[in-house]
Parts: C-alpha cells; sequence; structure tokens
C-alpha cells in the first residue's frame, strides 16, 4: 500500500492517523503541494488524482492497482479491509453520529477552509479567512453540542473513531487560522486523548519525513 | 421514520432518492429554507441540527429516538439497515470507488456552490457563482474521467450506487448555475438511466408537496 502524502494536508494527516492507528505497513510517496506551483498538478499526478489532491491510496485489489481519492472514501476502505481495531462502533446508529461528526468537519468546514478556496478567493481581492474562521466557529460548535451526550473518552464512546480522526487535524488548522478554540471544552479533552496515544504522534505533520519549519 | 426535507434541497434530495430506491417508507417535515429568514433558524430545528441543515433523519434505534444529519451519513445507515436493494457494490475496491465519487460531489463540490456561501461572498460584493461554476467543471471532469473505465449502466457497474445518487442532483445543480454540462456525455446518459426509474421520479424536487414555481 502506497500513500501519497504531503506533510501539512489535513486530509492527508486524517488517512495516516488511520493507517497508524490501524497498524498497516504503507509506503509513503511525497507530493509537494506548493513547490514549483505545486507537483500535484504534474500530468503524472492528475492521472491517478484528477483534481491534484492528496491523500491518494494506491492499493492492490482483485483486479491489479487502483488509486483512491477523497480521504472519507479511503477511511472508509481501510475500516472494510482491516477491521481490527475498528474506527467505527458496532450500533448502526452511533456509527451513522460517527459519520455525522466526521461529514461536518469534511464536507463542512474543510472545504471551506482549505488552499484552494483560500487562492480563488484572494485573486478576487478578499481575504478568504473571516470566512474560513466562521465556518471553523460552527462546525465545530456542532461537534461539541452533538457530542456532548454521547462522548466517552473519546468524541463517540470509549474508543477513537472517525470522528476523532477527523477531529485533530481540523482543530490544528482552526488555531493556524486564528479561531480561538479555549471554549470548545470537549473538543480539547478529547484532543489530549488522542494526543496521548502513539498512532497519532506518528501521524503528525511535525513527525513526517518531508516536514519543513513553519512558514 | 421521518425526514426533514426541502424541496430544493439537494443534500435532502439524495436521502430521498434513497429511502425511495430501497422502497423505506417515511414521513416527511417540511422546513422551508427561505420563508422568513429560513424556518431552519428557529431554535427547535436548531437543537436536532445545529447547523440549521437539511437534511435530518429521525430514527427510533435501541436508545430511543435519535436525529441524523449530514447527508452521507444518513445514506451510509439507510445502507447498513436496508441493505435490500444495495446501494454500494460488495467488493471493496468497488466500494471504494463509489465513495469516492459520491464524495468528489458530497465535499469537493456541494460545499462550494450551495446558498451559504453564495451568502458570505454577496455581502462582501462579490458574486460567487463563478467561483461555483469553476469547482463544478472540475468535479464532474474527475468524476467523468475516474467513473469511465468502470462505469456501466450506471457510473460504477451495473447497479445504482451512491456515486448515482449524489450525481442527479448535482447535474441539476450545474444546469441552475448555467454550467454547459454537453460535454460530460457519460454522466448525462448515467442521468436518463437514472430519471427512467421510478425512485428517481419520486424523489425529484417537482415531485414534492412543497414544491414552488422556479423563482
Amino acid at each position: 500500500m502506497r500513500l501519497y502524502s504531503y506533510f501539512r494536508s489535513s486530509s492527508a494527516w486524517r488517512v495516516r492517523i488511520a493507517l497508524e492507528y490501524k497498524g498497516v505497513a504503507y509506503e509513503r510517496v511525497y507530493v509537494h503541494l506548493r513547490k514549483g506551483g505545486g507537483e500535484q498538478r504534474s500530468p503524472d499526478f492528475l492521472k491517478i488524482s484528477p483534481l491534484g489532491q492528496v491523500p491518494v491510496l494506491e492499493i492492490t485489489g482483485e483486479r491489479g492497482l487502483s488509486c483512491i481519492t477523497q480521504s472519507m472514501a479511503i477511511l472508509e476502505y481501510l475500516e472494510e479491509t482491516h477491521r481490527t481495531p475498528p474506527l467505527l462502533p458496532s450500533d448502526p446508529v452511533e456509527r451513522a453520529r460517527v459519520r455525522e461528526l466526521a461529514e461536518i468537519v469534511n464536507s463542512g468546514i474543510q472545504p471551506l477552509q482549505n488552499l484552494s478556496l483560500q487562492n480563488e478567493l484572494s485573486v478576487r481581492g478578499i481575504d478568504g479567512a473571516p470566512i474560513a474562521r466562521a465556518y471553523i466557529e460552527a462546525g465545530l460548535s456542532a461537534i461539541e453540542a452533538l457530542a456532548r451526550p454521547v462522548a466517552g473518552r473519546f468524541l463517540v464512546g470509549g474508543s477513537v473513531t472517525f470522528a476523532d480522526v477527523l477531529l485533530i487535524p481540523q482543530l490544528a488548522a482552526a488555531r493556524r487560522l486564528g479561531v480561538d478554540v479555549e471554549g470548545f471544552s470537549l473538543l480539547r479533552r478529547v484532543e489530549q486523548e488522542c494526543q496521548a496515544l502513539p498512532s497519532f504522534r506518528t501521524a503528525s505533520p511535525d513527525a513526517q519525513p518531508d516536514r519543513e519549519p513553519a512558514a
């Protein structure tokens, strides 16, 4: 299994956490998203990831080599093919709650804060950061409210789930964009629990061989 | 089972397709997203959907009543609890391909075209439509490229999957925003196959009791 990754990409970070947590051996290929206009725009990379995005997981299935993009699709694939330790609970309603929290980050926050939209707005003379911060604050508030009745040591119950896997990179992005996360007491407590786990530490941007000093 | 829906919401439309396709009986509650500033902002609705979004699926599980938001979480829940007819293939790599295509719409296009961002940009004096069109064109091109090697009668193989469920509302939104979809020949062919199915017709905005004439 090969993961196309960039240390700063929050979506690649999610997949790294899942791979480390499940103890799946994988090879890393580094795609620099900024150098020379972005290596993700090279014709070779666009063949495997038409939107020019990381992460990409290269897998060998029954019909040979396949490349899968989109972090949620990759996480679900890993959960289906490497069931232990699980990243989803067994009860269908709890599974739905986990995916709901994960999707609030995946589709409700991340697309509205990421580099692509920020660049689109910047060329039109708009600072996208306040818009990003508004979506981050609304999304994190919703997660805190929805998780409160179901949280244990982690966001949904006593084990790590997709919801935690998505939360950790999102909290880092929130701080980088200047969001005050102090008030999200449940999210910060869960973050501390996650950061105490070796798999989360190994997957973090700071621990990546392609890391660079903060810009 | 109760679905909180608005006829024009593309995310609610996805869930209506899945419910109809699987033949699940459900009751509809209508939430008007524009009237009086939007009924989704009422305190009662925000209790069940903290982001003020439809769809919401109200379900009865082992621990009583639960409300699930986020259309992808709802689709996965329906797939797990009503397996026949399936909306995911059985092979893990094909399942990953389906979810990849669905997520290109869900997180790669829809958040960047929807009313919320368009309003945010409008108050800053920016017309968000060209930005939305650029993301739609890039996303549909990626879906067409990724689906071409795996498509059958539908986007992935010979049966309806999540990928088709997400595609149909997205193509309608593309046309509404003035995107020329003529060149997407595979997507248009699949759209015709879907529109021939009673479940897709029953789920369409035009068939909803809360429909209104085009603005």
